[in-house]
């Protein structure tokens, strides 16, 4: 079988062949960080290695790391777990902060975004000013379906103006975007291994130095009491691992933007009705949304697929769903439009003839549909 | 160095060599098991594979497992998310379950034990009596200080009498005993991969069919909606491998069992106060909860990490903290006596002379210590 071309990244990354000799080593010696013994401080020792590590990817103190099993538990601790009683969330978050804040029973308000998926800081201002005083607003660097970037330092700005904390998800702007915790001002940012070549099952709540958590699993008190469960000792080092080098990739970041724009150029020229969403706002250099009218995202990525090319269609945790993507839904599109988006995301390893393969592929499931 | 004589199996396990290279060739080929082109499918037939084996471990239908992130999360989902707003756990569960009740908000009372550590009974059917209806009951398997092993059946009895739903900690049980879920009649049981030389960072609740169980970490609706956020393919495939190997296992549980009534019956022998806690009761093969008067539980394992030999006072978990056993006092030591305990839990690879080493090791610092 041929090697599949896999343009799925903000899925899931392929993990870095120096994260798996990581994992592999540490897996070999490993204790548990608690234990007071010889085994158990070199697990301590190569959690808080880690815990360095990823903090230097987004530029925050190690001692404000906490690790968590993923984004999503992440995303759940943050909301559930600050002592805010509102929240304020925008459309097209995630599916685990939109379930999270449904869960929570805390009041919900959502920030909607404009035609690009840009999240309208008038309305954001507008829902601040009704009150009540210092909600939870979470708005998320950059949409994992379109890859729009968000204006986070202008959100912190005008939440911190009204007394609210702000929490970024950076799951898919974590190695793509250079983040600086610090200066943005924000309060909680939550991070996921799996998207930046670490292994999955890892991920990170980023809290300013006063910012509260109350533990969101509760137990032995691991993680300075706000993370409870023996720590994922030789999970955690890969992502140590995958932060230090998505750190350093950030600067080659440009190639992977100049594939994209081949790809999306290419498409337009060929298909003057293909849309490209949010293609009006700033972006992430690795992630396409693409609407071929008239044939469904499913049917799109099963073509893909038979033709040795993995896309997603929405995001991977909704694609076995019917529904269509309710981040597309929230920029305009109706339902008919929306149900035909595929997602195109694109890693370091890229090289021009598989976007070629995309193209071509792409090209034949557009001959086929359009001119029938 | 002198390789460690690691007698801390309770904290957790050496991971498996077949494990590891489980976990190794799937890390290479991982894709995200809700994508739906083909490396998803592969990740999925992966965990699912895997969910398999789980299953086969404690006698239950594999689409009954939902994977967590670990004991401590499988254990404080149980207790948020049944829908029971009363529960009824035992003195002596673990940290997490304690302060799992505590953050849910929920009426919690506690069973008492008795003086070898075993659940009382008659006090269950006393605060089952007390009412409110359809309560959650939540006593572990075996216990991870003194090995003891509760009286699953007859407490599923009486608690079926009252209505109640019964949820069961085997973390430390699984792999030690064979564990029939499905005859045992229980709602939930919970396990933790770490524990029987899986990886760290993957655990499961196993349910009866009509079990609810509402997502404790909501999102992206993995697991049948019970458990959300991207599956750590690699470690729940090592899950699954090791909870073969553990079933393989059990029948070598005589081997451990042996030596330590050996190392049991040479302490006994050479100090008359020694005490063995909770020796008038079944126990784990594996594990042994010994106090030597006078001598703080943190001064012997300190002696014995000096002599090569890693044990732990307590629970792992509470190994940094000062405070003496929450399970010793309910067995009725005091605080003195209870601060003294170390506990000792082995596993399969013991040899005769590992036992040994830690016996001279603890006749020298009975010596030194009782003698002045």
């Amino acid at each position: 079988m041929a090697e599949t071309i896999y343009l799925d990244y903000n899925a899931t990354a392929p993990i870095r062949e120096s994260v798996m000799e990581k994992v592999l080593s540490v897996m070999k010696i490993e204790g548990n960080p608690s234990s007071v013994h010889g085994p158990g401080r070199r697990a301590k020792a190569i959690v808080e290695e880690a815990r360095t590590q990823v903090a230097a990817l987004v530029n925050a103190r190690a001692r404000d790391v906490v690790f968590t099993s993923g984004g999503t538990e992440a995303n759940n601790a943050v909301l559930r777990a600050t002592g805010a009683k509102t929240l304020i969330i925008s459309e097209i978050e995630h599916d685990c902060v939109l379930a999270a804040a449904k869960t929570s029973g805390l009041e919900t308000k959502f920030i909607k975004v404009d035609a690009n998926g840009t999240v309208s800081i008038d309305h954001l201002k507008s829902l601040l000013a009704e009150g009540p005083e210092k909600p939870l607003v979470s708005v998320m660097m950059a949409n994992n379906e379109t890859g729009v970037i968000q204006p986070i330092q202008q959100i912190v700005e005008v939440s911190k103006e009204y007394g609210a904390s702000v929490h970024c998800d950076a799951v898919q702007a974590a190695g793509r975007l250079e983040i600086d915790f610090a200066s943005l001002g924000l309060d909680y940012l939550t991070l996921s291994s799996h998207k930046i070549g670490g292994p999955q099952g890892v991920g990170a709540v980023v809290l300013a130095p006063t910012a509260p958590l109350n533990a969101f699993i509760a137990g032995g008190g691991q993680e300075l009491g706000r993370r409870s469960g023996t720590e994922n000792v030789a999970g955690i080092s890969g992502f140590g691992v995958a932060a230090i080098e998505a750190l350093s990739d950030i600067h080659q970041k440009a190639k992977t933007k100049a594939l994209k724009d081949r790809l999306e150029a290419e498409l337009r020229e060929f298909a003057n009705d293909v849309i490209i969403v949010g293609d009006q706002a700033p972006r992430l250099g690795n992630t396409s949304c693409l609407i071929m009218p008239g044939v469904k995202g499913e049917t799109q990525v099963m073509h893909f697929d038979l033709n040795g090319i993995a896309i997603s269609s929405g995001s991977a945790c909704s694609s076995g769903k019917v529904k269509a993507s309710h981040v597309l839904k929230a920029l305009g599109f109706d339902d008919d439009i929306a149900s035909c988006s595929i997602r195109v995301s694109l890693g370091l390893n890229m090289s021009d003839s598989d976007i070629d393969a995309f193209i071509a592929a792409w090209k034949k499931l557009y001959d086929r549909t359009q001119k029938s």
